[in-house]
């Protein structure tokens, strides 16, 4: 169904429903995406202070068919929260619906509203003893709501999950403003479809959660963090199955790092201390409440040392330490930016096929053009890397732009080939709506058509992201 | 749409598309549930050995609005199983999809399909050095497709997850035949639409799940555990935040037992060993790869003694008396058996409620009748509690018939009031579809509704379970 522009006449039919002072003109900081890379368009920013705003608003835009752009913190990479063009909507803006509901120091959850903003989330568990874990650089100014409509990942993955797995419930509101009251608090509840799944992840084209459960933690009181150098992604990988072996699931981080990376840290960013160099390095963290974890951490990595898993070991002696290891792993992203991209791939595979993808693909892009160089690093625990594409010494991104689309099938062919996603962690937002319809099983995108009908029949709820109706 | 029976004209069709040897007749056992309370019905019973079959039989049955009943191991205690009135289904057992077709070690997944039993996937792991943690009493018996399809808990959850934190990627089929292929073996994935979990925990309502990618886990070397005894379920409570502040994760049980248990234990078979006794104990154990664990596990027992949370401490000296604690814990849903409900609960609640919940409705139940004997136990970890209720001593169950829905009233009403769950690991199968209507939030219900609509419009996949179209 075709839908129609938010005239002013409808603006103030919400101003009725909602209170004039909640709607807001399209200010630009609700248009543009954090990269600058996409510009948006809107007739007006709604601020609900409630489910029942949220509700009304909802209700009113699809009895008129006017299409709903849903806002939380604005940090997504893939244009989820930016609409370019087609009939003028609304945008709706969740950060004024903030409040922390609830902490349950004893049962272990937090009730948060969907605007509250992630470090506030962390911050809150941590003043109360437990840990929230999800943690993203943009944590300062992403919003729980947004974290879950996308699934963010993070470092934190390998122990304690992505988004989905931090949450026990949910209140959402549905494209006809029917209100979902499923903010419930438990770890076991099999009553019915998993409704809470489907709204995670699905990028507020199904609905809009407005505030969530969440899973807290033990804070864990001991981290011990190593850097390693390896040979091999094949042997990082070897080296994870036997930290994983010795220490369960205390293993908390298991980031690979490649030669390439530490290149460009040096070239771009000289002030960041480089502690070990190699061509291939691993970070890894055991994280527990007790000072035993430590022990039984040195002694693993003794072990792999001895049968040979690893060549060089450097183990953080203090937190200091420990900081600077981090430093640099958290500052080679923003080195690969300053050295500037030919194009760059959030990517997961099944593990075990990683250290074949990564030989190969980088082979095969050299084939293509000798010139380029790969930088292939990431959460290596989960399957999950960061596969860039860099322009040759003295050149710039832009002397490629005849090859990109090349590179960029070579990449997702390959990566499709040997079972893996074009998007791991960033969602389809719209940059990847053509990807998803490419790679997408055939079935599978059948079924997420007839969802989206069935729960936003006529497609109000962020037009043009993820899938049509 | 009213559903039309299979007729014989029907049935060869579909062995026209499958061959006729994958039919038979309606066996018994394929009619008869694990406790002899229901009787299903069929026209035939079809065993398909590949997704395609399976997609044959659906686009068939749904052509001709036909009823299909899945069926994996039968153990199912809610029906699901079981169709026992109404237009003559197929049953559609899995039983001959039972392929393992892939265990990678390295990669930690098997790929299994729906009809192998669980025990064989644990076997299969073993033997590959490897543990799949989903253990449950009918582990002979059930298939893993209908474990997943009710996303089954057991006694490791507090450390592993139920069912859907166990898998992958799933091969499914739709009503209409299509073939959803979406057997990734990735930890992450944000493509789209979870597919996954709305197919696991929807008891063959939606699709049938045909194959599926399992997370493979290191084998813990090492288990500590210990019998404690402990003021109240309160007290519990805090000796388990003790616990996971001091072991985190490897606290893999935490199971709650009660003092009228073990007197049924002692009443009904007094050959099993009951090591300890009380008004509550716990039976706590950590697991992991290095004999440190257990070293942890004893300091923070020490501790919790020293702070007055836990009374009395039993360690297990060794494997057969770790056993033994088990045996003791395991025995308890056949002690009660034998005693003979009046009525019986598989509940599930926040951590911090349980306390109050035990206590207020064991007053209340016995405010309205003092014979009445409570015994509630299990996976306090979990949040979930078997609830049990039994006649006064020399009485039997009938004598209660008259007061037992407005016990189940009572309880259930608790369980709704205090934030609970009246279905915590058996689904809704038939059984309680009444429940479900009746304490289900009205926009869960519809969002539900709106689900089954569009993706079984007819209403062929297990009618009369869970939902109604």
């Amino acid at each position: 169904m075709d839908l129609n522009p938010a005239t002013p006449e409808f603006i103030k039919q919400i101003g009725l429903a909602i209170g004039a002072s909640k709607i807001l003109p399209p200010e630009p900081r609700y248009l543009a995406d954090p990269r600058g890379l996409r510009q948006g368009h809107a007739a007006a920013v709604v601020l609900p202070r409630s489910v029942g705003d949220v509700s009304a608003i909802l209700k009113l835009a699809n009895a008129a068919c006017v299409g709903v752009v849903p806002y939380s913190g604005g940090t997504g990479l893939v244009g989820g929260q930016i609409m370019p063009d087609g009939a003028l909507p609304l945008v709706l803006s969740l950060e004024k619906l903030n409040a922390v509901r609830e902490i349950d120091v004893r049962g272990n959850v937090m009730v948060a509203e969907a605007g509250v903003i992630l470090d506030t989330v962390r911050a809150g568990a941590d003043a109360a003893g437990r840990l929230f874990p999800l943690a993203l650089a943009s944590g300062g100014s992403c919003r729980i709501g947004g974290n879950l409509a996308t699934n963010a990942g993070g470092v934190q993955v390998l122990r304690y999950g992505n988004a989905r797995d931090l949450c026990l419930g949910i209140e959402a509101v549905l494209a006809d403003g029917t209100i979902i009251h499923a903010l419930k608090k438990l770890r076991k509840d099999n009553t019915g479809y998993d409704l809470r799944n489907l709204l995670i992840g699905s990028e507020g084209t199904l609905g809009i959660i407005t505030a969530a459960s969440l899973k807290l933690f033990p804070k864990p009181l001991i981290n011990a963090t190593a850097l390693v150098a390896v040979a091999s992604p094949s042997a990082a990988l070897d080296l994870l199955n036997h930290m994983r072996d010795r220490l369960g699931d205390t293993v908390a981080a298991f980031e690979l790092i490649n030669g390439q990376g530490l290149e460009f840290l040096h070239e771009t960013m000289p002030q960041i201390a480089v502690p070990l160099s190699g061509a291939w390095l691993v970070l890894v963290e055991a994280a527990g409440g007790s000072s035993i974890v430590a022990d039984m951490f040195e002694a693993a990595l003794v072990e792999a040392f001895e049968n040979k898993l690893i060549s060089e070991t450097l183990l953080a002696a203090n937190e200091s330490q420990r900081k600077a290891f981090w430093t640099m792993r958290e500052s080679i992203p923003l080195a690969n930016r300053k050295i500037g991209y030919v194009s760059a791939h959030d990517i997961s595979l099944p593990l075990n096929n990683i250290p074949a993808f990564v030989s190969e693909t980088s082979a095969a892009i050299s084939a293509m053009d000798s010139t380029l160089r790969v930088n292939a690093f990431g959460h290596l625990g989960d399957g999950n890397l960061h596969f860039n594409v860099f322009p040759g010494v003295g050149r710039k991104a832009e002397d490629y732009d005849d090859l990109r689309r090349r590179l960029v099938r070579l990449i997702h062919d390959r990566i499709d080939k040997m079972g893996g996603s074009f998007s791991a962690e960033h969602g389809i937002g719209r940059a990847k709506v053509a990807e998803l319809l490419r790679y997408g099983d055939p079935g599978r995108l059948a079924a997420m058509r007839a969802i989206k009908r069935a729960l936003d029949p006529n497609g109000i709820m962020n037009p043009g992201a993820v899938i049509a109706v």
